[in-house]
C-alpha cells in the first residue's frame, strides 16, 4: 500500500506536529501493515515531548511518538503465516534480533538490538499506519477491543513483574504506587493468584481505583505508617512480594521492612535518582531478593487470553480518548491533569 | 481432658463400629486437643473399609478412619503458641519428623516417619476428639466454616499438583477426570491463574459440576475424541499442563498427546495398575515432564486464605452430611452412590 | 565459492556413495560457508544407513549423512558479524525458526520448523563444505581442536540432560548405560558438580572408560543387583538424579527404585519400544519427576568453555578416524565393532 | 557426662578469659555431647571481642565464643539415631524451631528462633565440650579431618551463595574480595561448575591464594580498572554472576556494570554502612537480580561430600593453629595480622 498518512511527529521540545508522511513500506516478507486503531499516551511519550530525551535516548531527528498500540491488518508480506488482512492485532512494540544469547534463551527484552517504537531513532505508532514484523503482532479474539489490545503494553510490565517475582496462588503482595503501572501490577498479581493485595499511594482517588481493580486493602501514605499498617494487615508476618512501582528510595526502604524474611522486592518503576541510599544491609540480613525489570518478554499471548477470559480489566484504565489530530494538545492536557487521567488514548 | 468419646473404628473388612474410646491424651507440650466438627469421607477410607488395606498399608488392629477434618480447640499443651481453646482449626493430617533431609528442605510430605491420620497403625478423625501437634493445626478465620476447613485436605492435593506443575497466570490446563480430586484440581488451577481449564470425564453430571467450579470447556470422553477436541479448543497448540486425576494408562496416553511440546503432565490420581504400558518414547521426543505427587506440603496456609478470599469454593464439594453414629451406613451408602455424591462429611 | 566437493550420500539401505556435489550456496546474508574438518559417526547415521529411516523420518531422496561437525570458515555472508574466514567453528546442527513460541521462550529445540543436518530432507556434514547460519556456528578458541568441536554435539545431549535434571554441586547421580551418550552424561554431571557418579553397564570395558571419565563407582549389571549396590553405595538414601541413557524399560524400573524420594529420573536415551510397561504408580507414590529430552538447547557456548577450561575431556571419546572416501566402509565397520569403538570420526 | 571443662569466655570488650565451666548437659533425648576438636576464629568472634556486640546482638552476660567447629561424639541421648560415641562430626552452629513457616519450607536459616553458637545469649564452641541436637551434627567420613569439618561453616556461606545465585556448569563468575569468605565463594563457584572465576582484591598475596584455590583470573583493584579488565576477559559480555564478598558500596557499583544483562549479583559480605548509595536504576534498566544472603541452609551434607570427593580444598584455608589456653592472645594476634592469616583455628 502506498500513499500518505497522518502522524504525530516530535520536532523538538514541546513541538509535536501532526503532519503527512508516507505510509511505511513492509521491510521484509515477514512484515505486516497495520492500520492503527488505538495508541495509549505513556509517561515516556510525555517525557520525550517535554525534554527531548530520556536518559541516553535523545531525539535527534523528527520522530513520531506512541508505542502502546493495536490495529487492523491491511497488508501482509509473502512469508507471513497465521495473519491475514482484516485481523485485529495488538502490537508488541519492541522486536529483537532473534539470534543473540538473550533472544535464544527466552529473554529477548534484553537483546542489545531491539527496535522499539518511539524510542530514538525509531518512529512510533501515533500514526495511521505501522509496518511491523508479524511475530510481534498478536491476533485479538472478537471479544477483545483494539483499545484493550493497546493496553496490553502497560499491562505487560505488570505481568512481567508478577512473573519475575514468582507470584502464585495464595501469595500476599504489596503494590507500592497506584499510578497506571501500579494498577497494571495489581491486576497482574491478582491474575496470578495473589489473595491479598495491599496498595499504597498518597492520592485517595487512585487508591479508590486500586480497590476497584483488585486491591484488598489500601494504605494512604499521607496518613498512615506503612510498616505498622502492613504488620496489622498480615499479623506481623509481612507480605511475600512487594511490587515497587513508585521509583523512590523511600519506598524501597519501606519495601525492605514490610516484606517477609527471604521475600522478594520486585522493582517495577524507574528511579529518578541514579544512586539513592538503599538499605542494602537489611537486604542481606533478611535474605531478600531485589530484582530489576526491563520492559517485558513473552507477555502478549497470556495477556490476550486474560482479557478474553475476563480475569483482567484493562478497559477501566482508559479514561480519556483523543483523535490523532488532537495529539499535541492531548499530550499537554494529559500531562497537566495527571490526577484526573489514568490513561489517555489516541484513536487515529 | 479425660473421659470417653465416640469413634468410628474399623475392625475388619466391612466391619466399622461406632464405639466408646478414651479421649486421647496430649502426647507432648506442643499438642492441642481438638473437638472434631467435620470430617470428610475419602475414597481411601472406603478402600480400607472394603479391603482392609491399601497396598502395603494393612489394618492389623482396630483403627478409626477419617483424615479430612477440622474442629475446635479445647485444650492446649504448655508450649503451644498462637492457638487457644475456642480457636477453630483445620487439621493437616500428616505430621513429620521435622529433622530429616526431606523435612529440612521443605518437602516434609516425603519424610519416612510421617504420622498420618487413619493410615495404619494411626487412628483417624472419625471421632469426637483428636490430639494433634499444634504446628499441623491451622486457625480458620471467621468467614471459613469447619466444613470448608475439612475440605482443605482434598483441595491440598489439587493445590500441590498445581504448584508442582508450575501453573501460572494465563496457562491452559487440561484436568483429566472430574471426581472430587479433579474438582479440587480445577479450582487449584484457577486459583493459580489458569485462563483455560478443559475438563474430561465420562459422566455428564460431573462435567456439569466441573463447569460450575471453573472449567471453561468440558469433553465427554464417551462421545468425543479428546485429542481432536483439545486441538480444536487450543488452535492446535495443546495445553501447557495436564493434571491427570483419573489414574488410567489411557488417560496418560492422551495426556502425552494433548500437552504442548515441552509441557508438563502432572500425575495426581493413583494408578490401580502398578506397571501399565506408558508412551515413554513420546515423552522423550516431545521433551515432556511427567511428575508424581505424594499428598501435599505447605498447602494449608494458602488454602485457608483462598477460601477466606472467596477465590475457591469448597462448600460446593459437600453434597451429603452424616452424624458420627451413622458412619458405618454412611460409608456404605457413599460407596454405592458415587454418581450422586461428590463428598460426604461426618459431623460428630 | 563455487565448484564441486565430495560428500557421502545415502541412496538407499546400505547404499552410501561418496560422490561429487556442488559446493552449497549461502542461502542468505547471515550464512557462512564452512570447510568441514571433522564429523562424528552417530548411531542415528548408522540407523539411516541400515534402515533408510528413523521412525517418521524417511530418506526419500539421496541425502548426505553426518551431523556432529566442526570446521573452518571460508566465506561469510554480508550480514555476518563476529565471524571471519579462517575462524574455526563448531556447527550446531539444528537451526530453528527464531519466531515461534518455543524459539521466543528459550526452547528452540522444540521449534516445529527446525532444519537439522542429515535429518530428511536436509543434507548432512559428511561433506567437504557446509553452508550454515552464523548464529548456529560457535567459534573455537586456539586450545580446542576441530575434533573436540565436533564432539560438542553428543556432549550437548549430556549437558542438556544435566541441566534439565538440575544437577548441582554435591549431587549424587546414577548414569544408566555407558555408551557414547552415557559417557557424555557422566562428564556433564561432573561438570555441574556431581560428587558421586555411579555408572551401570554390562560391558566391562565400557565401565572402565566410565571410570576414566569421571565415574566414582561402577556397577556391572551382568553380575550385580543394581538396587542393592546403590543402596550400599549411598547408605540407603539413593541418588538425587538418574540420567537414563539405556532406553530400556528395565532401566526405568531400576531408576524409579534407586533414586531418592522426590528425585529426578532424566530420560536421555531413546526407547525402542513405543509403550513399554513403566512403574508409574511408584513414580506417583515417591513423588518422582521423570523428564523427557529432545536434543539440546543453548549448550554450545558453555560446552566450548568447558573444553577450553579442561573440565571435560571429549578427545578421549574419539577412538577411530576415517577419511571421507572411507565413509561407506567406515560406517559398516563401526556398526560391526560397537564394543571396540566409542566414537568414529570422518575427517574430510 | 559430668564435670568441668575449659572454655574461652568473653566477659567484656577485649576481656576473653579461659576458665572452668560445667560440661553442658544434654537438653533433650535428641542431643549429643561433642568433644570439640577444632573451632575456627571468625571475624564475628573478633568483632564481639573488640566491640562487645554486632549490631543488635549485645553480649550482656559472659558468653563463650566460637561457632566454626567439629569434634567427636562422646555421649548420645536416648532418641538419637545414626550417631554413636566415637563418631567424628561437623557442627552446624544454628539450630532452628523446625515448625515455623521458614523451617517447613526449607529455609530454616530464616527461622526467627534460631539458637546460634556464640550469638548472644548462647554460648559458643571455644570449649572442650558442646551439647547439640543430633540433627545439626554431620558425620565425617574417614578421609575428612576435624579441621576440615570445622571449615564447613565458612564454606557453607560460599556454597549457599553459589546456590542462591544459581551457578551451574559453564558459568562465568566474578568474586569480589578474596578474604576467607571470598576464598570459600571461589571454591563453591568451582564446585558448582563455573568455568571462569575472576577474583578481585587489593592485596597481592590474597590474589595469589585465590589463584591456587580456583581463580582463573585475578584483578588487583589497586592497579587495574575492574570494568575494563572484565570486559577484556569476557569479550565484552560480562559475567553471569557476581559473588560480592567485600561489603562495599563501591564493589556493588562495579558489580552492576560487570555482570551481563539480566545477570545476578549475589551479596555475600556484610555492609558496614546501613544505607549506602546504590546504583538501583542500573539494576532496573539491566534487569539484574540482587540477592541477600543470611548464613546458609542445607549445606552441610553436600559440603562433607565435596571435601571427601576432593573437589574443594578447605585445608589450605587454615594457616594458624592455637591451643584453647591461647585463645585470648590468639584472637588478638589474628586481628592484628589479617594480612598473614587466612584462618586461625583453636584446637582444644
Amino acid at each position: 500500500m502506498t500513499g500518505t498518512m497522518k502522524a504525530a511527529v516530535l520536532y523538538g521540545i514541546n513541538d509535536l506536529r501532526v503532519e503527512d508522511r508516507p505510509i511505511p513500506e513492509l521491510l521484509g516478507p515477514d512484515y505486516c501493515l497495520v492500520k492503527i486503531g488505538a495508541c495509549g499516551i505513556c509517561g515516556s511519550d510525555i517525557h520525550f515531548l517535554r525534554h527531548g530525551r530520556i536518559g541516553e535516548f535523545v531525539v535527534e531527528t523528527p520522530m513520531s511518538l506512541g508505542h502502546e498500540s493495536a490495529g487492523t491488518i491491511v497488508e501482509v508480506g509473502d512469508e507471513v503465516k497465521g495473519l491475514i488482512p482484516g485481523d485485529r492485532v495488538a502490537v508488541e512494540p519492541g522486536w529483537a534480533c532473534r539470534k543473540c544469547e538473550f533472544c535464544r534463551s527466552g529473554r529477548y527484552n534484553l537483546c542489545r538490538d531491539v527496535v522499539f517504537l518511539a524510542c530514538p531513532p525509531y518512529d512510533g505508532a501515533f500514526a495511521e499506519y505501522l509496518a511491523w514484523p508479524a511475530d510481534f503482532l498478536f491476533k485479538l479474539p472478537e471479544n477483545v477491543s483494539l483499545e484493550e489490545g493497546a493496553m496490553i503494553e502497560p499491562f505487560s510490565v505488570g505481568l512481567h513483574a508478577a512473573r519475575r517475582a514468582g507470584i502464585r496462588g495464595g501469595d500476599w503482595v504489596l503494590v507500592a504506587g497506584s499510578g497506571p503501572i501500579g494498577l497494571c501490577a495489581i491486576q497482574a498479581a491478582k491474575a496470578n493468584g495473589a489473595t491479598r493485595i495491599i496498595v499504597t499511594d498518597m492520592v485517595p482517588s487512585r487508591l479508590e481505583t486500586a480497590r476497584k481493580l483488585g486491591a484488598t486493602a489500601t494504605i494512604n501514605l499521607a496518613e498512615t505508617d506503612v510498616e505498622e499498617a502492613v504488620a496489622d494487615l498480615t499479623g506481623g508476618r509481612g507480605v511475600d512480594v512487594v511490587l515497587e512501582c513508585s521509583g523512590t528510595s523511600k519506598a524501597v526502604i519501606s519495601a525492605v521492612e514490610v516484606v517477609k524474611n527471604g521475600g522478594m522486592v520486585q522493582l517495577v518503576g524507574n528511579f529518578m535518582e541514579e544512586m539513592p541510599p538503599i538499605p542494602i544491609q537489611r537486604m542481606v540480613e533478611r535474605e531478600l531478593s531485589v530484582s530489576g525489570l526491563f520492559r517485558y518478554v513473552n507477555t502478549y499471548p497470556a495477556s490476550v487470553d486474560m482479557i478474553a477470559a475476563g480475569v483482567i480489566d484493562l478497559k477501566s484504565l482508559i479514561t480519556h480518548r483523543f483523535a490523532l489530530d488532537e495529539a499535541p494538545d492531548a499530550m499537554m492536557w494529559v500531562d497537566e491533569n495527571k490526577d484526573k487521567v489514568i490513561k489517555g488514548v489516541i484513536e487515529p
